[in-house]
């Protein structure tokens, strides 16, 4: 799974109809350490209720089908979880209570 | 799930028989930012009935098969949605309606 | 999808049985703007008897199982179209009858 | 497969159910050659209770539900090993007991 | 389908039981054409019993799992054919007779 901030949204009236319902986020990848945004853009779909400015990671391919939101859906990249904090090697690089 | 503006069309009549009827559409990637094109291209199978230069987002592997449009099909590109807007950070990077 | 040209073949005697029968072709992946190759090459199974020099297109992952040549066999890379001509912003890149 | 250093921990209080009781680790790419990390990170599921600074290898894609942690579970990164030496042209890069 | 060449060995004694008995190589990925190491590596499954120094193509994704040696397992990369020779634009790059 890939870390990334929840930077806007995507909006779609076109599309197939078992997308209905279903918001996109546009999240952009970031740097784990030094938490800082990479350029590199993709839309998710959010399977956890995420807003924006909040750091998450998603999930990719096949598996962007198995939360109770994007069953059967055509979806390839799906928000899994939001996170509360990234530690690497002992020391915090990011706690949501101090974002 | 990735951005891209409908840049052309690819034709083809030497192909499996499933593929029969679908068509085939050049995308550009974008940096959905900047609204510009990074001249990577792919080529996607439509499920939406995209038309030449609008902005749409593409979903990759199996789930591409996951459309009215391509189930069974050996897609592994397709168009699922004609952006709207895009809204980056409190601020609209795209509007249909103005482009 | 991803358009490339095909550039050469790939033999092997050393593979597990449900692959014989099986053409292996390397292929450049190309610009489709300037239509040159770009270095980066793939092998794929042949789907639609493509010869060397053609520009055909791709699928990746599970759906390069999805064609009558590669069912049950490990693909993830096979040629599902020969391309007859591409269109980018209402110009032809690429015209197999005037290559 | 992908050789990684565990280098932290992911925590989410906010995802799906079934990821429950999961532990997510943060990996960093490595060189196996140099062994040294690369700068890029993911964010793995531990199918092998992997522990800091270990080096392992992940497995991406469908296949990081097909072990006994993940099954059925929106993951995209397993790790699948740890890794007890790497020798590569004759002579080991890297070795547990003497790391 | 990528080709590489075999770089040597990767060992675990700590993976999930359906792994025991298949054999972890270390692969390089080369450029067909130079037919040079490329710096960048992958861990394969072994489905041929492909031998050190050999090149060899491996496929990616679900389909890692279509050979009789991973089937069920979670593999990601697996090696499904030995090179007899790689031809491009009608002159030999590698032919193993004379390597």
């Amino acid at each position: 799974m890939i870390l990334a901030r929840v930077a806007g949204t995507v909006v779609s009236s076109h599309k197939p109809r078992k997308m209905e319902g279903i918001s996109f986020l546009l999240l952009e990848k970031i740097d784990p350490v030094a938490m800082k945004g990479k350029g590199d853009f993709v839309v998710a779909m959010d399977a956890v209720g995420a807003g924006i400015n909040e750091i998450v990671f998603y999930v990719s391919g096949s598996s962007a089908r198995f939360t109770p939101a994007t069953e059967g859906v055509p979806a390839d990249c799906s928000i899994i979880a939001i996170v509360d904090f990234i530690e690497k090697d002992g020391a915090f690089t990011y706690r949501k209570d101090k974002a």
